[in-house]
């Protein structure tokens, strides 16, 4: 019990959807044209997640919440397919997230993260991390599943 | 000048450097699998990104210190490589991450931080977020561009 590592907490949101856009052009704006492709039509964005694609395209992934699914994924077919090799979506995940206070001093934390689900069996689809915080994206229906494996694994206040 | 969006303020890193596995198995482990072969070498990551990729398989990209490039490199192309499509990476690059204190309030936040960047020409390598905090990854030599940037779109405390 006592090798568990401390967190300040965790926070957990069902119910979203992930978006991706495949060999966005690796330029300046690229990042810009997604989220504006959004921020027109007042969709909230939850979670992104942009690297390094093949042939130095870059790969945005991103969640709004499945309420917001269809016209995501319209906007994208709209504003952004012209300018990208294919979209592609999950339509029913979850995003569950540990965080610090601070992370830096502690680099196992996203391992040991991703070490829980995958001993729970649970496919990351997703992730993105800040200095305080690792989020992964799962699939929706093993939100609980995932909640009970990080608390194996982590010693929460 | 009023219509600066407040945040909490800047987080900057310097000699970074970004790697990527393309077409890493769509499956529970993988990105321990990644993790694990930058643990066992004592290499801290300090950003990870991971998004969807063609054909259902996901691409992971993450940050390590300059000085650790050549070892996380070799860690890759020994333990990882056999298990992916392509190895990739860019070796100098730096963050810039704005943070909150909270921004899910507040979704035009990742978007105006693109604007800045695209606006002064610089391209994000990559990205991650969370619910306080959105990074950015670029070039090590716009650093300075960036931070500049920021300071004209933002309002600091």
């Amino acid at each position: 019990m006592t090798d568990k590592i401390q967190i300040g907490g965790i926070i957990r949101n069902a119910n979203l959807s992930l978006l991706g856009v495949i060999g966005l052009p690796d330029r300046p704006g690229s990042a810009r044209l997604v989220m504006n492709a959004m921020g027109r039509r007042g969709i909230n964005v939850e979670f992104i997640a942009q690297g390094i694609g093949e042939q130095d395209r870059a790969n945005l992934t991103f969640c709004v919440s499945k309420d917001n699914f269809k016209d995501a994924l319209d906007a994208l077919r709209q504003d952004v397919a012209a300018e990208v090799e294919a979209i592609v979506f999950i339509e029913n995940v979850a995003s569950v997230a540990i965080f610090g206070p601070d992370f830096r001093q502690r680099p196992a934390v996203a391992a040991s993260l991703f070490e829980a689900l995958a001993q729970a069996d649970i496919n990351i689809r997703a992730i993105s991390t800040s200095i305080s915080t690792v989020s992964c994206i799962i699939d929706n229906d093993r939100l609980e599943d995932a909640l009970v494996a990080v608390h194996q694994s982590f010693e929460l206040p």
